[in-house]
């Protein structure tokens, strides 16, 4: 599927977020399609997340529609019940249960405010690969993290993931909020992590946009850091650090927080989801290391994110109604800039053939 | 199509129910798809309802968009005029008319208030293949017939046909309504006849809704026995029974009118009309033995089969949206309760298939 | 493509109107789809209407979702620019910009109020191929001009040909305001031209609308001559001669405009332009020769013409919907009063083969 080559869609055995620790409630259960199949979500009496498959396996009916009674789910059709493992435990017209009548049951992990979902061979499914929440700055000393949005896009996922790898879109797209034209016009350089892939640019005494100035209280000229890590298969990270003038040349990174030139940091933290071939489940989230007590600056912050991201989401969609519209695959014209975007989806593309050469090899 | 076997879409030598006798009107024409094609269906001026194809065979403008002239009905986009059979009986622009220049008309037989239609060879058009009304009825001594509705449901038939044929739903998508927890809970019975398919569950000493209540005026426990006769291609009749306690091991079905200890009888009868491959005409009517005098109880029972129903097409629909947002044909998973329902689908299945032969050992 | 022979879309090396020279403005960029491609119009500063790709060969982002910068064209996403001509000036985030960063550009003439586009070979783009606006009576003394509508329809554009190429719809579809019965009762005479195919009909001492009674200040019997010329691939001339009865025997066409018994002309200048495979631009214009100076008559004209139109998109999208919903190509079934919407199809079929034959034996 374009961009991706030919047959490639999904990795599987991969965590991805499958929402936000507030969307599994004790007395709701919700539906979310990930990778191509709808999961029923909710939570058990003691809190623990549940994802299970959200079609009955008996008529295909929506799980969502169904009913919670305890623990169990309950299909809203025909009555079946199953535990949060996907066990039957009860069909209202019989009494014996077949073997196979069972909901597929997800694994998930939950840290921060996050659920992560493994939507492929759970035997596979090791909580270490999850970036460290630490490491993201979502659960680490002197950052302050902010639950951020859901959204529901008509776009396959591909276009969302490349968009924010390439950050040049900040000068034109995002004009006047996050971008100055110096964005674009810096050159990125490329780090090819282990666990992420990383292009940072590095401004020298730019402008500060009328936003930047507002939330770190500061008029005048910066130095200015911007990353963006890419975790495979879809988290992206955008750091930023702000600096006074002639602060960038002599900055070491881990001492950030301590270093008084630093005016502030913040990143957002981008996760993509795969909901079907050709929508997209997208969340947001972002950590500060200013003003952490002052949640007039959490208000402009999310206010100010969300119509960047909603400039994001119209940029992806407008393209994937023109691909639609237009029927064939097009050629692809790369620039320099694309590089990360295009390491980012050869990374994604190979851990699918790996995947797919793992399926194709396997006894049966 | 799924659930049918590859290949297999509509049972065409078959009657279908068309629409109600007050949908074939004098002064208006209407369009209903029927099996894949438009249908134009109206009412000469001597009361013979009449259906033809719903497509000009000129120009493929809609029919109904035309007008009657007379008995006749006449193509809105450029004039060419169609007699009751057909028949083209006047092309302004000239003077002769091309024997092919027809519409096909397809047999109807109006019965009570419905009118039947056969979409397949019209040389095999036997009345008779029509269920008797007086079996069904609705047009027996000692019954009311009630006219229901009408609604066109955006699913594949064959999901309501096999709702329908599977009353466990009715402890859970119906409860309290019609549903009690004793119906999903009863075995079925299956018996063959040549003309039905009939599944039958008896209840011994069971609640009785406040609707069923209010509409016998009665209070107490009860012996209830519900059937479900499917007649294929798409009719299915829902029968109850509502006794006093300890009548059901005696009761002798075709006495139950004249027994006193027998509460009250209805029968549901549920007409499903594929209109295309993802889309179904569902017409509904019910006939009773009780308060058969008292408007109050028509207007409560047709209120609530209204909503029920209501409850069927949102489960048909959901799944219908659930299977084409996942794409390939699921897995089936069968429990007991399916019996009947995969009885009835291989009954329709058998009539597709020996349409088929017919068809390809034709010669031409 | 239906009614196409099998592999038949678009002729491609044509002149198409692509819009009204109002559409083309010099501060906005206008998306318009055409022949299966956006295209971005839009004015340069000196007045040149401009017509380039309207899908961004960097990340296929709608390049009318950008900015005009002076007289170029900036891609909203990443800031790519390019000029009039199509050639890349500009890659913010790199300075060298590779050949192959160029948007194809559209050879554009503009002539009278409208604006023709090229889409197929520039080379062999040439303006003599456009019918004289003198000709069609666009720019012509005597006659006065009127920008009509332009609309999008959701049909394919052929539909909508041969609904113009068949008057005989006059006397139905259109009855009381500019058809009578005579229109679809008079014989057609086919006239094959080298530039265009003319139907004619001849009426004599017919009815005249009290539509054409109003605007032509005139009430009684008429002779009237009626003429829709097809200038493939895309317009259509209808034509209209009023006169006093007894006129129309001695009447020579190009001195009608002297002719005292003519009581007046008109014409409506219907040009089709594909936009996908189902969809179409549309835009309508007339001239006439009565009542020049009387904007009562333009605003009556303009009116009733609209809602006319309105009736030919309703009836070409009604089929386009039928056709849908029922899957296959149907027969077709052709009636005399076909024979130049068909010889219309066979001139745009060849215009369609030719291109085929020259470009699947061209050296590459």
């Amino acid at each position: 599927m374009f961009p991706f080559k030919e047959g490639l869609t999904y990795a599987r055995n991969q965590w991805y977020v499958a929402g936000w620790s507030d969307e599994f409630a004790m007395n709701q259960i919700r539906e979310r399609w990930i990778l191509g199949e709808p999961v029923a979500m909710y939570r058990t009496a003691s809190g623990v997340p549940v994802a299970v498959d959200g079609r009955c396996p008996h008529r295909n009916y929506p799980m969502a529609k169904g009913l919670l009674r305890g623990d169990n789910i309950q299909c809203g059709y025909h009555g079946i019940e199953f535990d949060p493992r996907g066990v039957c435990v009860r069909i209202p017209s019989q009494s014996m249960i077949p073997a196979v009548c069972h909901l597929r049951s997800y694994p998930l992990i939950e840290q921060w405010q996050l659920v992560w979902i493994w939507p492929g061979d759970p035997a596979l499914a090791d909580p270490a690969l999850i970036p460290s929440h630490e490491e993201l700055r979502l659960q680490k000393q002197g950052w302050l993290a902010t639950r951020g949005f859901t959204f529901e896009l008509k776009t396959r996922y591909q276009l969302l993931n490349e968009n924010l790898m390439d950050i040049s879109h900040l000068s034109f797209l995002h004009a006047g909020t996050i971008g100055t034209e110096a964005v674009a016009a810096t050159e990125v350089i490329l780090i090819e992590g282990e666990r992420f892939l990383r292009g940072t640019r590095k401004m020298k005494n730019d402008q500060v946009t009328g936003f930047f100035a507002q939330v770190l209280n500061y008029e005048g000229k910066i130095d200015r850091e911007t990353l963006i890590d890419y975790y495979a298969p879809g988290m992206h990270v955008a750091w930023e650090f702000f600096m006074k003038p002639g602060t960038l040349d002599t900055l070491v990174t881990d001492d950030a927080e301590a270093n008084e030139n630093v005016l502030g940091m913040y990143r957002v933290h981008h996760m993509v989801t795969p909901a079907t071939l050709d929508t997209t489940n997208y969340f947001i989230g972002y950590s500060r290391t200013f003003a952490r007590d002052q949640d007039s600056v959490t208000k402009t912050m999310t206010t100010v994110f969300e119509s960047v991201i909603q400039q994001d989401i119209a940029a992806a969609e407008a393209i994937e109604n023109l691909l639609n519209k237009r029927g064939s695959a097009p050629n692809e014209l790369l620039i320099k800039a694309d590089a990360h975007s295009i390491r980012g989806r050869r990374r994604l593309e190979s851990l699918m053939e790996r995947e797919r050469s793992m399926t194709s090899t396997a006894p049966n």
